[in-house]
């Protein structure tokens, strides 16, 4: 199962970035192509990664509150129609079931490509009254969007995804979970994935279908480009009308409510690819490795393999904290196990041979430092604490070298000439008017669109809009974007 | 959401148990009917008690050796008529996907009623050589069949399972693939949900489409009906030459591969529901119980009020390690969370009132015995191991009653006529001949089915058909069935 592909070297980077990708994924052992044009299936490596995140969402959604349930795949056809802008974003994307059981249906149905149609329906029947609010249910899902371009992880028909759906007894109540899952998902980003995400608010072209306002979190990819990572959206009472999701207030006054929704995708599992890869292939962030560890004994012969197999136990049975893999094949040499572990971005090689069972010692390799300049001597006594400072210092550093590679790549644009000198390689910092207008030529004529516009911005400052030159009270990031 | 729920009277099991069944479900909060006819939603506490059964099975998936994966969903037509067993099985409950992105598709896709044949497909793409195998995955995933009749949780047209497909390099190691996985089954039925299972083989005319035998663990359900609660297939090879599994074997030779699979789904949830439910709701076995423990406070003043509050902080601190809900609310009576957390299956209630303040007690009401007879005092101090103690008592004495009660209504058929006075209240045991025939004359007539041959045979013993009274080597159970 993919055990000769570490044999070939990966396209540079600079060469072919996006073959680069396409080779990491399948090289890594990470995802397949399906049968059907557009689908993917997540080889175990990969849904291990997925696992991992999951774990840490999860953990956070329920530490603020909130609870899982399932709602189902299929939705009537009829439900994208009762939201106008949904039904636009929505509808060119469909799968229709047509027929069921042999028989053609009488109303066709959807495979949810998001579920707030469904979930609003349910949430219309639950809620009552002031007392059942706030709703803050989350499902992990798989969804369906038919795309005519896409990419394993980045773009598929099928994704998977957790969707958290919320409804509320005010505006502001609504306003503060959609910021504090936005917050949720930027805090699980910087420190779980070590991608330096940028959270802020999207235009209105780029907003979500439906919603009043779309915040996102926006990560820079080692080609700077960006890539959206989860978005959080405040729904206002837009869902709350069409779905009928009124309750009873403390004076006994039916009121519509206020929800919200967010989700963040098989997607981010693309960013953490394009964060940290490298020439050699995937660099995994210790917090989400499938294996934080590899373990790789080194003989020449039955005496030195039977002392170093001893150390290797017993180096093990110290390491039970971790998510530790033994490479034991004898099929193959020291050499391609390095060579194929580096291509599946395991953070950290432990090396064992008879050198080190002679001196207590272990040679451990950085996967984010290759070469010599990532090799240091452990000492297999006392080995997990050294082994977690190891990986957290990893884990840092991944950190800080996607933060300055961000930060070198974004550049403010003060004319619309800077603008297109600076998409070419990084992120455009601009003012910008707030108009649509603008917005559209800049990316029909550039091809950048309008990333977010960050919460940090300039406290009194104005400028002037990088297209039109009217005046601006905003400044956002263009940048291409996956 | 349901609040108001717990104060009408469940039916009573003896009057209309399937509208008790009903009623539990909804009443319990346990799931919902989704808009589109046979489909369900699952709520927050029905799917918390599959979150906690997917960790405990996940985890026996893992100890023996297995990892998860994703596959597609959508699945092209053409793939099911690959096997011809197969086809005729599925084909009357596909769901297919005729419309993607607004244009009818070339080829109509199916939504997966189970993954054979997709992952027949990738392991042809993914098996090259003896040292690829074993292949052993798992997946958590939704699928669909069109079933006419539903039922919330025992028949939906989307459901959850997982499913376990896993390719060999010979016959042997197949079939204990397909029996370990069946006993893994059984071991998770028995001491996580006190579900007395019975193993055991599907006759011909009740295994998996496509499968040379499919093995199953049965139980029986409060009414004496049985419920297949999960199977495990030996497919031999005949996946194998339907997707060309093929590998070199350590001659050089290609041979096909021999493919089991095993599934457990939501449908399970019913047979926790209906093995263990009495009159006045839920009986949920503490092990995968969401809350294990509901704890309610009692008092008619402020002043008790505030003894009785900071009672309950330290009792609660000292249950950490328990799944606890405590239910402060103020608008409803003590009387009220008692239905109420009866309804809902909570095995254990701890009850502090002033008394117990004075006293240092907690008032602990067992769930599995109604009334006084489940009353006992504990002490607040050193709380946590009399919970402990208590909850492993509620456990193992949920199982010994529902095996008490399978005992009990299994009895053996000699005759055809006792069969038919048996089946009206419990499970045949009899000789049968092994033909379909026989089988199918009984169904018709007596509306049971088999299912399936126990592990535990008589050694030598042989005996008469119950039907046509032809020699038999092997006895089977007849009953009604889910
Ligand atoms: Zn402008
Ligand atoms: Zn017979």
């Amino acid at each position: 199962m993919g055990k000769k592909m570490a044999e070939e070297k990966l396209t540079p980077r600079n060469e072919n970035y996006s073959e680069w990708y396409n080779q990491v994924v399948l090289k890594a052992d990470l995802a397949d192509y399906a049968p059907v044009r557009g689908c993917m299936v997540v080889k175990p490596y990969g849904w291990a990664i997925w696992e991992n995140m999951q774990k840490e969402l999860d953990r956070r959604f329920k530490e603020t509150g909130h609870v899982n349930a399932a709602f189902p795949m299929l939705i009537p056809k009829s439900f994208f129609e009762k939201e106008k802008e949904h039904v636009e974003g929505f509808a060119p994307e469909l799968a229709v079931v047509t027929v069921g059981g042999g028989q053609v249906l009488d109303e066709p149905l959807v495979i949810r490509p998001t579920s707030e149609t469904v979930i609003g329906y349910m949430y219309s029947k639950w809620i009552k009254s002031y007392r059942d609010l706030p709703v803050l249910i989350n499902q992990w899902a798989n969804v369906v969007r038919w795309e005519m371009r896409t990419r394993l992880f980045l773009r598929t028909l099928e994704f998977y995804w957790q969707e958290g759906h919320t409804a509320h007894s005010s505006a502001e109540e609504a306003q503060e979970e959609t910021i504090r899952m936005l917050n949720v998902y930027a805090d699980f980003a910087i420190n779980e994935a070590a991608v330096p995400v940028i959270r802020g608010v999207k235009s209105e072209t780029e907003k979500f279908a439906g919603a009043v306002n779309t915040y996102s979190i926006e990560a820079m990819m080692g080609d700077t480009k960006a890539l959206q990572a989860g978005t959080s959206h405040n729904l206002g009472q837009n869902f709350a009308k069409a779905f009928d999701i009124k309750y009873l207030d403390q004076n006994n006054t039916q009121q519509y409510c206020w929800t919200t929704s967010w989700g963040l995708s098989t997607r981010f599992i693309g960013a953490i690819i394009m964060t940290h890869g490298d020439d050699n292939g995937l660099i995994l962030p210790p917090r989400l490795a499938p294996y934080q560890i590899v373990i790789v004994p080194i003989y020449k012969n039955d005496a030195e393999r039977s002392s170093v197999m001893e150390a290797v136990e017993k180096v093990q049975k110290q390491l039970i904290q971790f998510r530790v893999k033994l490479d034991d094949r004898t099929e193959v040499t020291p050499g391609f196990k390095f060579n194929e572990w580096e291509l599946r971005g395991v953070p950290l090689r432990l090396e064992i041979g008879p050198k080190d069972v002679e001196k207590g010692s272990v040679m451990a390799a950085r996967r984010d430092i290759p070469g010599k300049a990532g090799k240091s001597i452990l000492l297999q006594e006392n080995l997990a604490p050294q082994v977690q400072a190891m990986l957290d210092t990893i884990q840092a550093s991944m950190l800080q070298r996607a933060t300055d590679f961000r930060d070198a790549n974004i550049h403010n644009a003060n004319t619309y000439d800077e603008l297109k000198e600076i998409i070419q390689n990084g992120w455009a910092e601009s003012w910008w008017c707030g108009s649509a207008d603008c917005e559209a030529k800049i990316k029909e004529e550039t091809k950048a669109t309008t990333r977010c516009m960050p919460f940090d911005q300039p406290k009194t400052e104005k400028g002037k809009c990088v297209y039109c030159g009217a005046e601006a009270v905003k400044k956002i990031y263009f940048s291409k974007a996956y």
